[in-house]
């Protein structure tokens, strides 16, 4: 009962977090949806309160009375065991139930977790509560960047947080390279700690000498790319890519705008000059992946990105930080280690999103959790500001298409060993 | 002065009814945006407002502070004399200015105009606060048949308005036919009172003599046309409309849904039986065209429509009666008229929309107003249970492309005298 | 039996004709398709035939042995009565049957037709073959537009014909204005001869008095309204028009290129430099209209075009002057008359395609000749230079969509009497 | 110079090919282009000789002549490196060059290649000469592939070559599963022969033990998946399978049709039986990786599938058995052995297609020719019936997108050892 009693506190402050990130928000702006890909913050709140109500109360606590019918559709993600979802691009035109209502709906599924956690628990049952919490982690940082993704639509330019001091003020030298010998490790999740199942089967691979970078790839680096042409030399891109960015005419970082002598970027806290020393961001692989050609590098594996932070990782902001952008740097950073490895801003791999050799998903809707995605996608590592830090791991595997750019994503070198 | 005390007058209680149909709203239905056609109630609240503050009080008004400069552009519908438009399709995207900030604009803007009014003006200003009243009557009802087409999207079925009893519960025999005699007849407002730009000039036009239904298409007309095929048989259909309704897989009006021995539809109210004595709505042309192919009549040109109006008119249903759709006919309705030519539902005529001989349209934004619209759109006419008494005349053209239906629209008949 | 002999004649003329059009493709050239509404010279070949093969051949020889059973579908354009249709947008993806099938199958049906029209046969069957060839004249100059299309599309610049001095290299001055005293008059077909049933029936109507240009408008009149960034002022255009130009980024007539000093245009002759004095062609109803905007004039109704023709028309260029192109007009042309009305290129008219009054579409497959497009587009009268002399009429009414620019179009301006 | 001699021959043979293949073809069949993936033979004819000119004797002949200076935009695949390119989804818009004028053109470039083979060459043009014929190699395939989709769509069915008996009419019995050891071995070529760069460096990678099956998976085996309901069960599928599925509405592998009791499919042999025994072909990698599902198994990596035909591979049809579909498997075939693996049908992997460890592109048009693509595609590995035998290696690493299906493309099942 000592691991529910800790489960239970887990539930409280992962769901007071998610309500407590939605207080800066006018009632209006919880129905915003912008795009298809991103949802509105309500929909957010009421999806992973349906997560527990659909997967842990109507399955397994008797007489549980549902909190309306209707939502078992409205607030199905792309669960195919469980039923038909209300479409993906249209969840921005509900209206109802109004905010007020979706809150009430979180507080009958809490009241009806938290008294179930009160009670002996199978283990299945405790896993899927702990799942559901993890679940909650990452629509925490969905609900963030969908928000910002609305918000810099509206010329009225509204504000998440009040304006904030980014960058350390001290400009970073020119990024060192950190050598790791290879070999066969082990790689993925292994112990009893919470993970997703693509991080598993733990499995040995082969990995060559290589090198990464300390530091990841800051604004004024990718200032210099941008000025050297490199939105306009297709000899450094995909050729996916390149369609992407001839189509949608991409010019700079998603948010950026050119002002006189530099940029300005929409951020958390409002339209901000783009500061030199933080780590450039809204990145798409195509960019991260352009730039690191024409920085004569490239991107590190998913191994070598795992193994790199195993050895020597250090940690930049995250969600417990309570700040809403990706920091600078420290000047009086050790040097000779790899930093910024966990938080800061996610790291694209040059890894496709594919599984695990021996990889087999769970049976019932939590199989779909992962695996129905792992095509066209690719790998990015070691979280974001927007992520908490109990939520995160070396072997946490994120995916995006390689188009995507709203996400707080960024990027990191690697080099082969001549 | 007289005149501008009962302009005044006017201006308060448009501005109010405006407001008034808000009531039924939540904050979260405010900033619905369904379709790129429809625009959100907050949308429609504000840009009536802008018409006034910068068509009336930037202009004219010394002095006066404008609310927020940001909003000339948002609340900017097509003006191009006046400068840019925030994209029509994303007016959706807009949480702020919030609804409360919209009233206060419209409160700001209300006190100005009414502290304007009470001084004497040139006859130009009041003509254009007069347009501007009628302006927003027109969004009163453009308010209503946008919310109606985004709470149609939601499953969860919201009301407008409470329940409501509609048809009379007595079935209407055929229709009768009423012959008007022909000849050459002057068409076009005339007079003092306010008219738009495109009813004029007043000007003689030929009309053969014609015959016209003393009553609107019902839904049990409809019905049989249904029933024997109409939407799987292309000899009654125009070729684009055909192309449409293939495209977009229609099988009866919008709204609609087929049950168990009849069908039900979306209204104002909620769901509700089809009732079979009231007029068919949400059609649009390329429907009303098949029906009356299939009926072996047509539709009534705008001339013959206004000419059967005005030598025998009577009233359906308007705004000022409170009710949120079209009634049937009563059964005790005088034989030899032509009944429900104002109000109920807006008339289909076969006119394209287009200048009159001799037609200017005004210099400046208001010759925005109709004359650029003069394409690829057909004449209504007569007015709806949504418009206000005191804004329809027979002479008033109203006009929409031939494949919407989210208006309120309806079928007459006509034919030709063999 | 000697109107059938004139009418063997005739048809023998027609379909050379149509086969001398084709004279300069290559193999390859037959198959082209470069939108949606445009069709390959193999489709026009084949379709035309196609017409006499099914509505005369198959409903009216007894043992008519069809040529490939096949056809029926691949080369019906829209005759929902006789079946279903190969998708228009996919004309250009059969490669077979060959050029070398299509033209034995306008041998076998030529044959059949020219055997036939040697009995005695009745009116109705007369009616046909004279529709279809006057079908087929409306195909040969579709062929021309069509080909000219796809021959734009070509980086290698193919010429249809030899370079060809257009132009007659006198400038014309400003265009005189011919003044025309309205009153009630007749308007559609009479008499015995030919038309197509949307001329008719004969009918009155009242046509106020108007002023019309004595000449078309020149390349020169419409550079000037370039010039004078015609394409850049929105107050100019229909709302539609102006969406489009936008969206399409137009900035002159369709087949200009700017050039150093000029523009130069795709002719059937090649590039050639736009030559000031000839009409200005490959423009749309939005262009057109807009133009007569910024001239302070509009474009004649289609009955102001009719009585201006029957009282004072002269003619232009016709196909039977095989020319390809419109020509400026003669220098010692005769002042006080309206010239270039038949020929040189189809002028917009302000008349939305409508029915006349008491117009009836036939019964059959013929009903759906021209009734069903009587929707979204916009008269043109008048033909041009890709028009037989014996296939044009001053009652004859040609119809495209109001963003069409393929066709040979043009425009001639009137105005209001004061 | 014995080297040059041997090239020369390959230079003929494989130009002689590629012109043999078309001898089916009627002038208009060059010129088809029926999806933006696809191109008209005219332009394969065309474009492999552009290579040899653009890349081998415009930088290496002194005083080459191009045939057409237009040619080099036109016939330009996706090299930005040497300039733009004429849009690929316009291919099928160009009637000139004709087809004869386009066979000009190879002689033209075949006459220069073949006098420049006569002297002595650097390698580095034997080089790029060799790397052409293998490139044309491709685009034999190519060729087919095209002409099959484009003759697809043509109502009239035509027949690439004569009716052809496939299947050896001997129902295989259940693949049996051989079992390979796993370990750390070396993948990618080497040797002095010919291969893309794509294919190395030669490097180490660990894989571990595993099943794959001992032949392709057929018609039968894939139509009791249909049968079983595999195209409406999401469970099987990929999310953008899925999607994919139902937004096509997939019911049956490209090209399938049902028909009373079982399927047929077009074929370049025309419309035939789907043979139970033949492999089944024309499933993109979701299909592949659904019916892997099903079958409660996996599709090989790219290096299991390597591992395998090096140690057990046997070969079925290829190109040089002048065949155009793939064959069943012998019934008398070797048990034990790993059949079909190169040949008759190109086999996905589960692999992306990604860089090989210390990849590096080539610098230079060249290296545009494979690395730019190494995202959003999937491995196929063996080649098929339409690729030569000298053509394919066990190394050979082609790509297509998940959702492509137009290639010959078939599926081979692995599974894990438990």
């Amino acid at each position: 009962m000592d691991q529910q009693l800790e489960l239970a506190g887990f539930y409280r402050r992962v769901r007071q977090k998610t309500e407590a990130l939605c207080k800066p928000l006018c009632i209006e702006d919880f129905g915003l949806q912008s795009m298809p890909d991103a949802s509105p913050s309500k929909w957010h709140l009421a999806h992973t309160t349906w997560f527990f109500e659909t997967l842990v109360l109507e399955k397994s606590l008797a007489g549980y009375q549902s909190f309306c019918s209707g939502f078992r559709v409205l607030f199905n993600s792309y669960y195919n065991t469980i039923g038909p979802q209300w479409a993906r691009s249209e969840r921005g035109l509900l209206s109802r139930p109004t905010v007020e209502e979706v809150f009430a709906y979180r507080q009958h599924v809490d009241l009806a977790i938290l008294g179930f956690l009160s009670e002996e628990l199978p283990a299945q049952c405790k896993r899927l509560i702990a799942l559901g919490l993890h679940h909650e982690q990452q629509h925490q940082e969905l609900l963030l960047m969908d928000l910002k993704h609305a918000f810099a639509r509206n010329p009225l330019r509204p504000e998440y947080a009040k304006p904030d001091q980014i960058g350390l003020g001290t400009l970073p030298g020119r990024q060192n390279w950190i050598a790791i010998s290879g070999g066969v490790f082990g790689f993925g999740h292994q112990g009893a700690g919470f993970c997703f199942d693509n991080e598993e089967p733990r499995h040995e691979a082969l990995v060559a000498d290589f090198e990464i970078a300390d530091r990841m790839v800051t604004n004024l680096d990718y200032i210099e790319f941008i000025n050297d042409g490199g939105y306009q030399r297709p000899e450094y891109w995909l050729s996916d890519g390149w369609a992407m960015a001839q189509a949608d005419n991409w010019k700079s970082p998603l948010y950026w705008q050119p002002e006189e002598g530099g940029f300005s970027q929409f951020t958390l806290h409002g339209y901000q000059a783009v500061e030199p020393d933080a780590p450039v961001s809204h990145v798409s692989y195509y960019e991260a992946d352009a730039f690191a050609s024409w920085s004569r590098a490239r991107l590190p594996s998913e191994y070598e990105w795992e193994l790199a932070t195993e050895r020597s990782g250090s940690k930049g902001a995250l969600m417990d930080d309570d700040q809403f952008q990706p920091r600078g740097l420290a000047s009086n950073s050790v040097k000779g280690k790899v930093h910024q490895l966990l938080g800061d801003l996610w790291e694209w791999t040059r890894s496709p999103y594919t599984a695990y050799p021996n990889y087999t998903s769970h049976p019932g809707p939590i199989g779909e959790y992962n695996g129905k995605f792992m095509c066209n996608q690719m790998v990015l590592r070691g979280g974001s500001f927007a992520t908490s830090e109990c939520h995160i791991r070396t072997t946490y595997r994120n995916f995006f298409p390689p188009h995507s750019r709203w996400m707080f994503s960024g990027i990191r070198l690697a080099r082969n060993v001549e």
